[in-house]
């Protein structure tokens, strides 16, 4: 018709014919699909999954932790009656990860020279000298084999001397450490959103900051932590955790919804997994004697160790997810059109009318 | 009609039958509509959003840092004149987190043993001897009561004695703290692209990378920041947070799109919630004497805690969500259309021409 | 026709109206594409890409790990002859992040005082007094200048004496650290679906769990690891890398679905990256004489730093991707729709036959 006819043509209005089946059952069944449809759409896309925003889980989070407390232990044991922070937190710089010493075993005096293996390790046994192969690493084991076989009982050899052994003492744990407090401080930040937030500033003084304890009723806001109820919200008992030495992890959940975020759940994971490998550190502490040589006290401390670990998920309205959610019930309508159709056009009575009726053949 | 002409049927091809209104009216606003749409698929989802694209924020940061530098601090109170960096970061490491130590508290030659609670903790005050009960834990305090008063003032504790007190100094600050350097050396990865890449290796030769020093025009791309200057791009001064002893959370973004890596933010995070609790570490440091008692020295270091987050977002070309947008954004304009047919049928003028021509009744 | 006649009229079922063109040629082409969108839905979206689940990949890691092993030293450079794990790990905590000393300089017996600059800082080279200002730092150096040059050569500077000076020794490594064995424990958890798992409970008894060692044969389940065997695994030499003090970052992944961890790579990163900045600590122990003046050994460190890093991804069915994801697929067969009908009504022969049954024009 010619360009211009072309251009009028495009602002023509198409819109689909349509046949009415005046068959209610058809009709009744279409209804409920889309009723279902916009349910699933609207309750469960919408309303409980919070399908109109995007979410960032990627939260970044920076944990200061600070513990608090004195506890008396058996002096005999130790030389060390009274231990307070600088004594059982390893490392000391008050970090996300941190571990209590409830139990220990010191080697006092230790210095480069030969001694007997300790007996508990399987490849330092003998029975004469030819057993221990000189210069060959004793297998798990504490030093070098001198080629000397002790007492026909363990073998020499080079090693800090004299080499660690005993038991743990199964009472001389650090009494009274489940009174011991621990601040959390966790400042988090969604960088998707660019929002941060911590979880000391939610409206409370300074003086109730630095005065309260955490409970799950009351005190929902305070960040401190008496060590013996961390434990016991992982539902196990202190003393035999001390003991034991299992390791707890703890997990400080928060969740946001348009840009609020509330203390949701304290969660400690104190699953099997931990007995497997009793948590414990070796570490040595170095001094010089008078002459100027090295020695050292090796600690093999057991205890308990505290990971906190922070997740949570930001949600903010965004128009793409919404759009996508809202084309895809669109898509599904026609879907259950499609399906309704063939109801009709193949499976009532008089189907074969309105097949009739909505296909026009050409030839 | 039998099987054979059930297959051929299959390859019938039907399309729907249209009925051209000719109102320039419904014609025009659903060009509109679908340009719109269009619009906001094109321009917002694909090249804004960059919809086309799947995403992986879930980077894995491997982060080492390294000071440098020396400061000058007042001999008097320390008994130490100089500090070089195996003395005033903690920990030794370099690992993301580390503490400068600008001011501090150091309690010599303390031992166990009994001694006067200090005066400001509150429990540890006392008229009378009736007021320190025997064996109970000074709260918030150093040690374990005897039961005595001393001086009608303070409990005698068990405790690492001589109990820390006083105030920090306000002047005895590490001067020169703001010039040291560090060097932070960033390695990231994303697991889904498994594409790896760090701060350091961005086409500079090694000496450019020894001697220079970021600045936000030039140096962009230099691993080695002063500390003063950190501190001035998270809007704060040096001087003033070394006294007042506030918290940095350093946060390096950076977003790759198809695969390219750029240095976009250097973004400190100096929030008002660091001001709460004044950062500072105990630690002890353990020494022995002549009859090998152990002794220690106790110290409260305030400081300058830094902390390097990272986060990033890589993005690369999928078919899958591309799909799924163009999907979505398909149905969204049979939506449109739908809105234009309650128009033409219900609203415009001569509407039910429309609806008679649109609609076939079957009985 | 009033208002129960509308709400009857809501039941009636409409359906387009559909003219069959007997074209097999377009009839083929739109099943064609019918068959490629279904293909590439169920294919492709479905089945390789899990189209169906949603994913978490925020995945939260605690990581512990111990080592163990003993290896020899030349006594004349260190005056220690035997390392053991107290020595050659830093941090002892046995954390994600440790570092294995392999080679050192140590300074010994530093006090704070007055000596010659190291010769090798070209800031504090000189030739007459006036080279060296007074109270100046040395750039990159280790104190304060005094004032004086001595011997034509070096500023004297104020700092801990003597300074450290010299090459780290090619030969000194610590031999036998390629025999070193490390217990890596790894707890995971992914939030999103509270689902929590570790890498040792695989279903193997304790005393396998003990005595293994990892290779990716036959004990694949096994958390042991020698480090010679990590370090081959990156692609690496031991002895080689020991001297040339490269950095690992060790990575484990792990994929589920439908909740079923399995150990799928041990992957180490070690890029060139490493080979800029050459990983090394310093650390300073320090000790006190008889008239408790502070003295300290300086020890530079050099060794591999070895970062666990751990990513995963978990996927489990979830009905608002899987239908987000036919939502689409079904929009994209009404664009194949759309394009077979620009190909019937403008393409082939006849076109304008099919053009004028499938438009009615209202006037």
């Amino acid at each position: 018709m010619g360009f211009k006819g072309l251009c009028l043509s495009i602002f023509d209005y198409k819109t689909e014919k349509f046949v009415i089946a005046q068959n209610k059952k058809v009709g009744i069944l279409y209804r409920l699909i889309q009723l279902g449809i916009l349910s699933y759409l609207v309750g469960w896309v919408f309303i409980t999954k919070k399908g109109y925003q995007e979410t960032d889980t990627a939260i970044q989070s920076s944990v200061v932790t600070k513990l608090k407390g004195v506890a008396f232990i058996d002096a005999n044991i130790t030389g060390k009656g009274l231990w307070d922070v600088g004594d059982y937190v390893i490392p000391p710089q008050g970090e996300r990860v941190f571990f209590i010493i409830t139990n220990f075993i010191i080697t006092r005096h230790q210095r480069q020279g030969i001694c007997a293996e300790n007996e508990d390790i399987p490849d330092g046994r003998c029975k004469v000298d030819s057993d221990c192969q000189k210069n060959t690493l004793v297998k798990v084991g504490h030093g070098v084999k001198t080629g000397r076989c002790l007492n026909n009982r363990t073998c020499e050899i080079y090693a800090w001397c004299p080499v660690e052994s005993g038991r743990v003492p199964s009472e001389s744990t650090l009494k009274g450490a489940e009174n011991f407090t621990v601040y959390i401080k966790n400042n988090i930040r969604f960088p998707k959103f660019n929002f941060a937030k911590n979880n000391v500033f939610v409206g409370k003084n300074i003086s109730y900051l630095k005065s309260c304890q955490f409970n799950t009723e009351e005190n929902l806001y305070c960040p401190i932590f008496r060590l013996g109820d961390i434990v016991s919200l992982a539902g196990s008992n202190f003393q035999e955790m001390a003991v034991k030495v299992k390791c707890i992890g703890g997990s400080i959940g928060m969740q946001s919804d348009l840009m609020e975020i509330y203390w949701v759940q304290f969660h400690l994971d104190n699953s099997e997994s931990c007995s497997i490998s009793t948590p414990y550190q070796r570490f040595a502490s170095y001094y010089q004697d008078a002459n100027g040589t090295d020695y050292r006290t090796l600690t093999k401390a057991y205890g308990i160790r505290f990971d906190i670990i922070v997740n949570g998920k930001a949600g903010k309205f965004n128009i793409v997810p919404t759009m996508i959610n809202i084309g895809s019930g669109l898509a599904l309508l026609g879907a259950g059109a499609f399906f309704c159709d063939l109801v009709l056009l193949y499976i009532i009575k008089r189907s074969n009318v309105y097949r009739g009726r909505k296909y026009e053949s050409v030839k």
